[in-house]
C-alpha cells in the first residue's frame, strides 16, 4: 500500500488529484488490474467528476451544502456534523480500473478528493488489485 | 478490460443490466474474485438496486429529482448540472463478488445502470480482480 | 467468499462491524491485500463512518430520514420505499485496504451495516482480492 499527501485549501473543496495518482501509477509498472483509492478520513471523501468545466465543481458543492446543511440542530457539537454526513453519502473510496498500464478514465472524468472539512493535511491511500 | 455497450431511451432511467452482466461473466470462466463495473460518462452512474417492483424504480427515480432538481441556480450552462451533481451521489462503479461462477447478488438485488442525462449510448467497463 | 450474520434492532440503525470483521480477517491469515464488504439486501447499505462519538450516527441518521422521508407519495406500497432509495446513496458495499494483515482504517473510522428497514437478521458478504 502507498499513501499520498494531499493539501486542501477551503471548506468545501474539490481537488483534482487525476495527476498526482497517475504519476504515482506508472511508477508500478502494472499493466492490467483495479485499483483502490481510499480516503481514511471521517469529514472527507473521493468521487470521480467532471473535470472539464469548474462551474460543475461550484455546482457540487453548492448542492451538497444545500441538500445536507451546515447547520440543521445537529446534536455533534464540533461544528462539522454536515461534513460527516457527506463523508458518507460520497464515500470513502473509488475504484479505477487499470488497464495497459495506465487509468481507465472517461474523457471527461477526473479523481477528486472531496474535503468537507478543511482547510487541512490530509492522505490517501493506493492498493493495487490483481486482474484474473 | 472488457466493455459493454449500453442503450437508454429517456433523460433519466434505471436500466436493469443484471442478466446481460451475467452472460458476460459466463463467457470468462472464472470461478471466484471481484467483478467491478466502472462507468466512464459523468452524467451517469451505477448502483445496485431492488429488481422485483417497478415501482421502487420510479420512487428512486421521483426522489433523486426531488432532492436534486433539475434547475437550482446552477452555474453550468449545458442544462446537465443535476445529472453530474446526481452521478457524483450515485457513483461511477460498483463491486460484485463472484462465488462458483456466478454473480453473488441477494434474492431482489439486480445491477442498473443509472442514467442521468439520456437517452444516450454508453458505455460500462468490467475488470476482474483475483480472490484470495 | 464467506458470511457473517448480523442483527438489527431498530427501524434505522448503524451498526458497528469493525471489530467482528477485524476478528474474521485475522483468521484469514492474509497480509495484504483489498477486502470487499458487500450487503446483499435492498433495504439495508454498508458505510465508513466516525466511530467515536454516537451523536455523529445520531446526525447521520436524523439528516437521510429528513432528506429522504418516509413518505413522500411513493409508488411502492409495502411502506419500505425511502429505505430502497437510502440504499442506493449509501451503497451495497465498501473496500477496506489490508495491510500488514489488518484493516488500514483512519483512527476514527468504523465500519458500520447501515439498516433502513429493521429491526431484521442481514448478512454481509467478504471477499479478498490479491494486491499487485
Amino acid at each position: 500500500m502507498d499513501t499520498l499527501s494531499v493539501r486542501t485549501t477551503s471548506q468545501v473543496q474539490f481537488l483534482d488529484l487525476t495527476g498526482q495518482v497517475r504519476r504515482w501509477l506508472q511508477d508500478q509498472k502494472v499493466s492490467s488490474g483495479v485499483l483502490t483509492l481510499y480516503v481514511p478520513h471521517t469529514t472527507a471523501g473521493i468521487t470521480i467528476y467532471e473535470n472539464a468545466d469548474p462551474d460543475v465543481i461550484r455546482d457540487l458543492t453548492m448542492e451538497l451544502n444545500k441538500v445536507i446543511p451546515f447547520d440543521d440542530n445537529y446534536r455533534h457539537l464540533e461544528g462539522n456534523a454536515a461534513a460527516h454526513i457527506k463523508s458518507s453519502i460520497i464515500g470513502a473510496s473509488v475504484q479505477v480500473i487499470v488497464d495497459r498500464g495506465d487509468l481507465v478514465l472517461g474523457t471527461w472524468q477526473g479523481i477528486f478528493f472531496a474535503e468537507f472539512d478543511g482547510p487541512r493535511s490530509r492522505k490517501l491511500h493506493l492498493q493495487l488489485t490483481t486482474a484474473v
